[in-house]
Parts: structure tokens; C-alpha cells; sequence
């Protein structure tokens, strides 16, 4: 896109050979292509043709066409509530990954245990950019905003069931946060989450200027 | 009612002239009342005669009919997040000191300042119950669950705006908390609350029996 | 955790590979461990490794590693408005027994045939607490409130269909009963209600102190 | 209308003018009129000549044109949970009223205080049909339900807060119903109840015939 | 139940052995059963002794053991808008026959082709109850309600997508309706519609007496 | 606008000194405009400097600047369902005149009284754009989309209560309409549907043409 | 139907045996016949006699009995943001080109790549009507809405995940579009909308008449 | 707080007595203090005591005490679509102005009218934040996030009616956008933008370091 972002394909309406279409194109161009929402079953669609080249990481469900780039000092940490987070929290540290930034992904520090937060608050604290990923009630997203001088970035998580299901409640909890500075994206929105800590840093990159 | 508690009346839909008639019926059977959700305007409505020994409380919008009574050593926390959570966990105390329990107000220890908290935490968790209020977010409820033993009752408020507005984030935050042990009641229900832990402080006081 | 509530792992979005790296580490440390929303695939798909020294309870979709404790004098009753609420009721009396408490099942007594309801109210009366468990309309929860002294637990069920899909029409009632005192916890949340028991007793057992 | 039904005119949102027209209107044609939802100071702006031979109700927000009717014997119970249902099941006793039906009015018999209603069960069963006026979260008609064979026409109403605002969580246990036969009319809708209320038994004179 | 009404099993939520031991009960002590909302694999599922004297009707998704009674002549006329919508239609027509009650089915007559409704509307009228099932917007409720003099018990159907998915718009627009004496019950609630048309017949039945 | 529609001013939330402001400017440049949702009393807090030569319609809230232009014989029908949703009805008709198309106004045809629309019908169908507008459960949209082969533009009118507060209901039965071809505005958007219907007109003026 | 639309079948809760019973009732009278919604699955589960002169598109999940129609010059543009919106679009312009309408399909202009838009918006300017298809936020409903002077019919697409789940975010916009003369249809609605295009070409067609 | 961020007040829920107290708080140890949803009237209510070197704003609703600070040079531009998006555009400018930060303000830039936009869009790319203000349905959000390479932080506005109503459509637009980077605040949100935008900026001043 125009805005300097990676470009990437959401796989999860598309068909094998929509795909295969797709990754054909951008072989055509030597274009670099990450991939995202590509199940295990969609990537075992795949022919080996569409295939070859690509790098997939089941994880994350993504894939990579054009190999890995570099990758700067870690700039972002992706710190998740739980284990079941863990599939979005890795989607966000793909793109970064995509896009030649590290991150550090810190996981399993769910507010109900806060002590487990708190041994790795400072640890998390020299990050530029947080990105944090919870489902359930979402309480993280409020502890780490009022502990961290660093933008964070919640992506509510879909995990959870009754009031909770489909991320509704962790989405609530993001936007009413009562720590200022904390801002949101949509739903297991894992890719868009790290796209705009890419902004983020962007801005940061720029330095001051007049306008 | 048959299960001990408090007699109380919800003020919010009665007319004055209703109001005075239940007090009136009070007295002449010589019981002692508690009235919840009167508001200033709704105090001031009532004439001598009906608020002849009645104690009016702004700050809780709560009234007394028939005077204190002596109050035992305090088994509850009361623990709210914000200054705007007041008048609802003033409505607990009250409904808690009308039935002979006193407890200790614990104020703006939100986590968006988590020090704050953990400055007063080991003196909330040497009660036996604890209420907790709070709106927007609600992340409280999952902190305070996390760490005390007793039982946690949380009590979302109607505290906010957008998402927040009516305290249904705060309700879904207290359902979908993390921290197991944690119960909920309607928004804003302090009078609720305050049962809820008076059956708990008697289920306490019965010990344990063969059923 | 470290508020004294029973080890548990929901494995509703965990892998078999997941679950049996979780049992080998509590193994590891000679630890007793709860699991919960395990479906029979779920515990069919553990290898012979995984599953050794595990108890399987597929009515309650639970499993216990480290085998059964003693159990005290049932102080619990667990009241189910119908045939569908049972998986839920059991799973809350598995989680009281894994922490040795005892606890009376009560089945097939929604308001809709009252007298079945009456006919054992005076037994549910001797219990020190009472998880109440109800899908549809969840009248229970009222009913149940206004007749015992003891707290009442209100558990939703996703039992229902049209408004009441999914557990939220039991829900609203549990949270708007107009009987005080009745607290709720999330839909199908059996683990959180037991977990709320056990605090509730927690309480009572350490009897009235000076805070 | 066609149906056999009063004729009825909702005053909420309509102007003293237009209201005066369709009065004189009434008058020319020497109709009789029931007017719903006129509020006092609704029916305060109304003229002289506007007001003159309207009988009009305050407890009920209803007016009547044309005089009174004798009334048969009551088929019809209609019974409140609380004080505060108590101006729909008077719209509904007094539209019953207008087109010749008298019925009994039952009040304060919420499920809370089952031992209330009980005492009153045998009386309201004797009547052919049952309106049931409840808020908050409802349980009444359920209890109601599975107690009297009479069809019962449950009428949620607007009264309480939290979950239970604008009377949606009693709806949704009016329509969620686990005693078979219970049927709903929108929030707040006494009209509706006492309209259906007559169509029952209107069915029930015409006798059994051969379509 | 003690209202008369028929003994119904739910059995979406019922497993062939709790199914297979209600039958066999029933068959213990000579009772008719209902069995309502039995898919055909669930119908499928049964062993042959389950099976035995089981009438299965996969139209309705219904199934009776004890035989059929005699009917009297049709009184309850069930109109259903669409084709989609005869499932739930004949679910009624089910519940009514074991009850006794034959019943008219009127199908696709949905408001779209007014002209097909009022080419049937005569014969409709015949009846002392109509039971309305209609989808998508569910306009054919309001439309009857103005055209009948019997009672109009509306089933909203769970056919439709977009804003109409699970029955929602056809649920509000039965509540909201415009003409008076609409009654509903919950959404594909076709079970529900007969119990209630059969209390509506019993009230008739009885006649008018002093209370 | 660049699409031909008329200039309008929409002044719910605008201060009297940004309409003065506004209008001031438009008469700079000779402009005409079309001003809607304006109160009487957001009337009334204009200058008289502002208020010169402004047309005030309070019927239709709406107030036109720069006098009125000739009309073409009508070409759209505005049907109303009942007299609460004349309002809505009015602006639609009052942005169609600003524009220089006359409209016809059919008023009370709800479809409770269906003999009152199909009295109307033929009439309604002879012209080329049918707006309709009706509140409650909006039952209209789908009896004349059937009726008319003009396009049929539903406006939900947010006139109800219950479930039908705010206009809900209707605009759920304008979208999920069983009738093909309705299309559906914002809820009491009676602007949007004369744009839209001006917009329609235009494509027929501009005839078939090779794109 | 009587409003000159095309005959259609919704196949989506229709049993191949309904399928083949409705087919030949069409064969038997001559009839031409549109289906929707007939997934693959579908159609090959109709049996050679059912399919027998059956036009099978996948890619707009239609089917046509009775052959393609001469086409007029295209009147209609059909505009899709995203691929994945294009089975919707596609359902549109099947239904058009049943009735004889052609239109030219432009797709993969979402309005985050704004220049793509723009790119074709001279080229879409030239049709009569616009049918716009999106999902996610439908924000290319708004911004076709203020460039051309014809109709835009928005078409919410379902596609999209958290708030976006099941099309209700891009419903929304097309309702709140700031951009005056947008109308909306229901979800997915494809055939909807192409009913509505041709009952405004229809008024078109009929040029302007004394009503 | 901890974080840098600036010291607000939320002045909507505290009565004149609390904030005058919260302000003498503040000048006696000498503190700057930003008062936010300070409305004229709240504003008016505050003695003489309690203003004094109080600068009130009242297009914004801020109070500032302790007098304004230099502002660098601006590195935010905030873009709102309406005049009525203005004053919670305003909170984010005064809330950035309190920390030194200034701003340009482009307002009137609604996508319905597009070409306002674009024509101010390469000013809007030469800052390194941009905060989007827009009710209604928010397209405005993706339109500038495809645009601009900064970070776009959305800020829904409760402006809208109908499906707008609160700001809903809105927010669902910000968090669905199918541009990526763009993050959400809460509705009506403007300090937590401004707050965001503060972290952002702060992130850029540390440069990139080795965590
Ligand atoms: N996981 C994801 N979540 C949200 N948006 C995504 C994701 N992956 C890709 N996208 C966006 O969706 C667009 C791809 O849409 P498409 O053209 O249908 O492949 C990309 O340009 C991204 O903006
Ligand atoms: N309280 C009420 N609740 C619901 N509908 C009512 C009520 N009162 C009157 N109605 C109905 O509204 C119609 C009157 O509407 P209108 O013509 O606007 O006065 C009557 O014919 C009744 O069908
Ligand atoms: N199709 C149905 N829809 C709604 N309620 C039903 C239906 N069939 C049976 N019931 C009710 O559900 C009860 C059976 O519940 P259960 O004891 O779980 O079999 C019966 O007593 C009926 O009141
Ligand atoms: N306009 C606002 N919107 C959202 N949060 C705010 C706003 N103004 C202040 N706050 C936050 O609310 C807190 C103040 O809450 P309180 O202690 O009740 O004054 C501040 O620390 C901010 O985090
Ligand atoms: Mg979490
Ligand atoms: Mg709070
Ligand atoms: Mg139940
Ligand atoms: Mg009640
Ligand atoms: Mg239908
Ligand atoms: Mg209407
Ligand atoms: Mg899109
Ligand atoms: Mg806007």
C-alpha cells in the first residue's frame, strides 16, 4: 500500500486457487507476500507450485513468499494475557518479523497471577511500542497502561465463553480503559496491531520536524 | 424477608405519598427500615411527619427508620476504584451497619495507578469478605480476585461513557474475570452486595455442620 | 494460585501436545491438577502417557490428576433446574470434591413444577451454601433466593434456544433477581461457582476476627 | 376496528390539539374512546371542552369517553409482582373495564416472598384468564405458569436497572418460559394484555363449532 | 404437568440413553408421551426398544408414544408465511393432535402476496385460535391481528439472515405490533403456541362462572 | 453537492450563532437552502436578522431560505403508517418541494387496518416513487412493497416503546422485508429517503443510455 | 409476483426433493425461474431430471431455468470493495441479467486504496444506477454516495470478523452514511438489490406521468 | 501518573464541592491540572475561590490551572469530519497543547464531500500523528488511514441518530477498518487520543535502543 505498511492477503475467504492466483502474481513481480488466517487445511490445499518458496508457520497461521529480511534490535514487546492468546500475539510478531522488526513476545502474564506481570514489568518497560493481546475480561490492557510509558496496543482476543465469548468483553475493557493512552484495534486483530506499532515506530523514525 | 435480611425499600419509583404510607406502616409495627435510592429531591419531598426519626444519608441515598444499631468489628472490605464509585459502595456500608455490620471503606485504589492498590493490600486481606465498585473498564475485580482469599463480590457501576455507558463493561469484566472466586451483582446493586456478604458472614457463623 | 482456590486448566482451546506437557510438568512437581472442559475427543486424543494416572469424569467433562482426597461432610448443595443443567452442576461438585468438600446434588426441581421444588426445600436449607443451576428463563435463582438464608450462587446455562440461546436470558435473571443476596458468575461457569464456594467457607472457617 | 376490540388512542405522542380534535370528533359520532398513556400533565393542557365528559384515571394514565358499562362478573385476574407494576396492571384492568369486564387485581405477590403468592394461588386460579404484570427479572410468570391452567399473558414491564433496564430481561424470561402456555405482550403493554385477554374469551363464548 | 397440559421431552439436549430410560419409564406406567424437537439422526440414534411404539414424524421432528387419541373438530387454524416455516407450523399441529385437537394448516401466505392471504381469510376467520408462524420480518402477525377476532399467537421462526438471523426481526415484530390482541411466544416455539392455544380452548370450555 | 442533491443544514446540535453564521453566508451567495430537525424552539432563539426570509415549517421541523420554486406535477407518494409518523413524512415532502417535486401524501394507512391502505391502493400506485414511513413494528414496507411495482424507500420511524424503542423494530422489518425491491433509509431519516428519491427520479429523466 | 420482479427461489432451507418438486411445477407451466442461494452441495444433490435445463453459476451460487434472455445495454454498475464481496455481487447481476439487464461488474476498489477508486469513478458515473458491495466498515458506501448522481444501493456483505462479524458494521454505515440518497438492503442481499435497480429503471421507464 | 502522561480531572460525575477541593489540592502543592467535560454550567457553579487561575475553554469543555506552557512545533494534526465532531476534537487539542504539544486543526473534511478532503491531504501528511474525529459512520478513518503513512488514531463521536445513535457505527467503522494501522479510543474520547498521541510522540523522542 501507499502508506509504507507490508502487503498482505487474508486467506480465510479465499479459495486454493484464488491463492495460488495470487502468489503466482507476486512471484510474476519478485514481490514479497505475507499471508494471514491460512489454517493448516488451507495450506495443505495448497499445490506444490503455490507452495514453493513459501514459508508457512502454523502458529501464527501465516506464510511468508520472498523469505525473511533482516531483523533491527527489538523495538516492540507482545506481551500476552494467556496461552490461548498466543496465536494472535504471534500473527502481530510475523508482520513485524515481515517487515524486519524482532519483537519480544512475553506471555503468560494474565492479571490474576499480577506477580508474574510484575516480574517482567521493567523488563518490558524498555520497549518503544507494546503490543498487548487478552481475551477473557481484558484487565491487562488497564495494568499495563498505567505502567508503561510506551504506547500499548490491545488486541482483544476472541477466547473466552457466556459474556465473554467472541472477545466482546476484552474488547469493552480496551476502549474503557481507565489507564489513558491505550489504544485498540479490532478482534484478534493480530496483523492490524502490528501494522500500526510499524506506523508508530514510522513516526518515531521521522524525528521532529516542522510541519 | 424469611431469610434474615434487612427489610429494605427501593425508593427510585414511589411517590412521596407511598413513602410515607410504608414508613408509616413501619412505625406502627414498631420495625426498623432501611430506604434505598432516595434521592435529595425525593428526601426533601416527604413531609415531617414522614420523615419524623427517619436519618437521611446524601452520600449513600440511603435513610434509616428506627436508629442505629451497635455495630461488631468489621468483617468486610468495602474497596472502590474511583471517587464517581462512591455513592454506590456507601449504599453497601449502610446496608451492611443497618444489619449490625461495620466495615472499612477502601477508596481510588483503581489499577490505572496499581501502587496504589498495592499500598493498601495486605489490609484488605485480613477481612472476610470483600466488595469491590467499580465502572468503566472493571479491571479491579480481576486484580483484588487474584489477590485475597476471601470472597470477592464485585459490584460494576454505571460509571462511564461510550462502550462503558451503564456499566455493562464493568458487568462483563466482573462475569469473564479471570481470577476464579469472583461473583457478580447488577450494576450499581450495593444493597445487593451487602446481602450477599451478610449470607456469607452467616453462613460463617453457623460452622460447619452434618447437613 | 495463591489465594488457596484449586489448580485448573480449561482445555476447551488447548492441543493434546498442550495437555500433555502441562499433566508431564505437574507430574514433575508431585502436583495434584483439575482440568475442566475436556470433551471425551478431547481425552480420547491423550496418549496412554498423558492419560496415565488421570480420571476421567465425562458427565462433568472433568479429570483429575493425583488422584481423590478425603472428603468432609457435605456443606454444599447444588440444585439443577433441569436434565440439561447437569453437566454444569457436576462440574462445580468435581471442583468442591478435588478440594475435599462434599456436596449434595439436588436434580429436576425448575419453578415450572413448583411442588418438586418444595418437596426438598427444607433439605437444601441445611446446606452452609447453595449453587443454584438454570438455563431458559432461570426463574430458579429468585425462587431459591428468597426461601434459604444461605448464599446462593446462580449459575446461567447455555441451555435454550431463541432468547434464551446461549445462557443470556438465565443470565439477566440471575443478576436482576429481586430476591437479595443471589449472586451470579458467568454462563456454564460451574468451575467459578465451586471456586466461590470455597471461598465463601474459607471465610466462615477462619470465624470473626479484628481486621 | 374490524376485530371487535376497543377502540383506543395512545396519548403519548400526540399534541392537546390533536388530542381535542379527535375527542370532538368522538363525540360527533357519539363514540365511546379510551384513551392510554395520557399523562397527568397531559391531560392537565387539555381545555374545558376537551375534558368535558372524560373520565380520567391518573393510577392508570388511561381516560374514558362515553361513560362507564356494566360490568359482567370477573373472568379475569390480574396479577403484579410489585407496587411498582402497578400502573400497567391498572391500564390493563381498566381497558378490560371499558369494553365491560371486570377482573380482580392481585398485588405485591413477587416470587421473592413466594409464601405471598402462595397464599393467594387458589383464589387466582379460579379465573379464566390470567394477566401477570412483572419486572425486574420476571420469575413471576414462570412460578405462575406451571400453577393455573387459565392461559396466562405475561407483561414485562419497564421498572428496574442494570440488566433489568427498560423491563428487557423480563421479557426475555416471559418469552424463555419453561412453564408451557405462558404468552407475551410487548414491555409496558397492559392495552395489549387485556386486548388479547378479550379475543381469549371471546373465543371461549363462542363455543366449540365446526369451522 | 398440573395444568393439564401434555407431558413434552425436549430432546435436543438429550443423549439416546436418557432418551431410551424416559421412554421406558413412561412405558412403566402406561403414559402418552410428547417427544418434541428429535432430529431424524437422533430418531436414528434409538434402539429398537426405544423405538417401539414410538409414531415418528420427521416433518415436525416430533414423536409420540401411547398412540393417537380421537380428535375433535378443528378449532385452532395454524398459518404459516413460507414453506421454511412448516417445521415449527407442524410442531403445533402435533402438540395439538396428542392433545386431541385436530387443526387447519394454512401455508405460504405471506404478507409479499397479500392477495393469497386474503383469498384464504374467510376461512381463517372460522376459527376460535390462530397460531401465526412467520420468518424474515415477520409482517404476516400484524396483518392477521387486524383481520381475526380470535386471538392471533404469534411464533416467530428462526428463518431468515442478515438483521432477520435467528428470528429476531419476526420476535420484535410480533411484541410491537400494531394490532392489538397479538400474543408471542419465543422464537420456533411451535410446542409452546399449542399449549398455549389449548389453555385458550380450556378457558373457553369452562365457560363464564362467578370466581 | 457535486451529486445534485439539495444543500441542507442538518441543526440538531448547532448554536443559534452557527446557524446565523450559516445562513448568513448562503445569502452572501444567493444561495437557497434547506434547513431540518429545527425545533420551534431552536426556531425561536434566531434573530430576527437571521430569521429574514426564512420559511419555518414547525410540522416538518424544516425552514427553507430562499423562497419556494414551481413544482412538477407529483411524482413520489408518502405513505405514512399512523399520525406519529407524520413528522417524518413531512420533512420527506418538504425536501422533495425545496427540490421542485410535489408529492402526495397518504396518511393512516396502517396495516392493522388493512382496508384502510387497500382503499388507497390504486391511487398509490400510480406513482413512480413510493416513500413509506411507519413506526412500530413497520409492517408497511412489506404489504405495498408487494402491492407496487414503483421502488418502495422504507423509513423506520423511531416511534414505539419496548421493543420497538427507538425505531429498532422497524428497521429491522424494512431490511429483512419478505417483499423484494424495499429499500431502506436510516431511522427517521425522512431527508435521505426524498434524496434518494430524487436521485431515482434523475435516473429516469436521464433515459437509457449506452454507458 | 404482480410487482413485475423476477421469480425467485431462496434454496437455502430447502430439501433437494422441495427443489425438484418446484422445478417441475415451473417446467410444467413454462415458467422461467431464478434460484438463490443453491451452494454447490446443493446443486449436485438434484438429480439429473431436476437439473435437466438448469443453468448452474457457482460463483453467484444462482441458477437459471429456462435460458439466458437477450440483454439490453448495461443500465447498472455493480461495485464491489473486496473479492471476497464478489459472490454478492455476482448474485446481483445474475438477477439482473434474468430480467434482461446487463451491468458491468467493477471490483476490488475498497476505499483503503482510494486511488483504485478513483482510477474507475468517471467510468462507474456513467450508469443509471449503483449497487455498491462491501463488508468490513463499508466505507465505500459513503464515499460512492457523495461522487455519483445516480442511486447507490448499498449491499452489506458479511465478510469480516469481531465488530464486523456477520456484515452489522457495514449495515450500519450504509444506514448512517453522511452521504445523503444511499439506501440500504439487508446483508448479503444481492438479489434484493437487483430487484430494487429494476423497479428504479422501471420508473425510469415509465417517464413522468400525471398521477 | 507514572506514565508522563498529564494530570486530568474528569469533571462529568464530580459535584462544584469535590472539584473545588480537588483544585485547592492541586495549587497548594503547586500542580498544573487539566479538567475535562467541564460544561458551562458545571463551570459557572465553581465560587470565585475555586477559579481563580482557572482558564476555562468552553469549545472544548477544558479547564486549565496553572497557565498554558510553550508549545513546540506542531508534530499532531487533528482531523475532524463535521462542525459537530468540533468539541471533542478540541479536548485532544487542549490536551495536547497542556503538554507542550501543538496542533493544527483541519475541520469539515467528511468523505460525503471528498474532494474537501484531498484537497488538504498533502498538508495532512507532513505530521507524525494524525487523530481522526468523526460521528456518524466513521468512513472518514479508512479513507485518511490508506492515505497518510503516520499513525491514525480514530476517535468515534456520539453524533449520529438512528443506527448512530451514541456513536456505535462509528466505532465499529475505526476498529472494522480495512485500513491497517488504524487504532481506536474509546467514543467521544478526545483526551485519551491526545494521550496516545503523547505516547506516540515520547516513543519517537527515545529513538530506537537496544531493549
Ligand atoms: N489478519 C488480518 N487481519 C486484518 N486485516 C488483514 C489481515 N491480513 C490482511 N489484512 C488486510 O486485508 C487486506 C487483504 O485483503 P484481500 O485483498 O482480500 O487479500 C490487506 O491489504 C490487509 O489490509
Ligand atoms: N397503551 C397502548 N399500547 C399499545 N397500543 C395502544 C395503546 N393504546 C392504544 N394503542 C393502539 O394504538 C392505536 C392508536 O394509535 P393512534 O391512531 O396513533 O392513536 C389503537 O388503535 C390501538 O391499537
Ligand atoms: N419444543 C419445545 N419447546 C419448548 N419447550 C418444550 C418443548 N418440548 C418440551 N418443552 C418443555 O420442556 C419440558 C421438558 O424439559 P425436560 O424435562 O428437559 O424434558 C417440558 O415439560 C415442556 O415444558
Ligand atoms: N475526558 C476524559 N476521558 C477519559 N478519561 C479521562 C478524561 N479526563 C480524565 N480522564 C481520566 O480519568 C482520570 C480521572 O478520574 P478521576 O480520578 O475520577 O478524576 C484521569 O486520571 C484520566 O485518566
Ligand atoms: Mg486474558
Ligand atoms: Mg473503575
Ligand atoms: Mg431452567
Ligand atoms: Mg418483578
Ligand atoms: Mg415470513
Ligand atoms: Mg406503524
Ligand atoms: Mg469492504
Ligand atoms: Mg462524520
Amino acid at each position: 500500500a501507499r502508506t509504507g505498511l507490508p502487503e498482505a492477503v487474508l486467506c480465510s475467504a479465499k479459495s486454493p486457487a484464488q491463492l495460488a492466483e495470487i502468489l503466482a502474481a507476486a512471484r510474476a513481480r519478485s514481490a514479497r507476500l505475507l499471508l494471514t488466517r491460512l489454517e493448516p487445511a488451507g495450506f495443505a490445499a495448497l499445490d506444490a507450485q503455490a507452495r514453493s518458496g513459501l514459508d508457512y508457520d502454523a502458529a501464527s497461521r501465516t506464510a511468508v513468499l520472498g523469505g525473511p529480511v533482516p531483523l533491527a534490535a527489538a523495538s516492540v514487546a507482545v506481551v500476552a494475557a494467556g496461552t490461548s492468546d498466543l496465536p494472535v500475539a504471534r500473527e502481530a510478531a510475523q508482520t513485524l518479523a515481515f517487515s524486519g522488526e524482532a519483537s519480544l513476545l512475553v506471555a503468560d502474564v494474565g492479571v490474576a497471577g499480577l506477580w508474574r506481570l510484575m516480574a517482567r514489568i521493567e523488563e518490558i518497560r524498555r520497549f518503544r511500542v507494546v503490543i498487548a493481546v487478552a481475551g477473557m475480561e481484558g484487565a491487562l490492557f488497564s495494568v499495563l497502561g498505567g505502567l508503561v510509558s510506551a504506547p500499548v496496543i490491545a488486541v482483544p482476543c476472541s477466547v473466552g465463553y457466556g459474556v465473554a465469548e467472541g472477545g466482546r468483553a476484552a474488547l469493552a475493557s480496551a476502549l474503557a480503559s481507565c489507564a489513558p493512552g491505550v489504544v485498540a484495534v479490532n478482534i484478534d486483530n493480530g496483523y492490524g496491531a502490528a501494522c500500526a506499532a510499524l506506523k508508530m515506530l514510522g513516526a518515531a523514525a521521522t524525528g521532529r520536524e516542522e510541519p
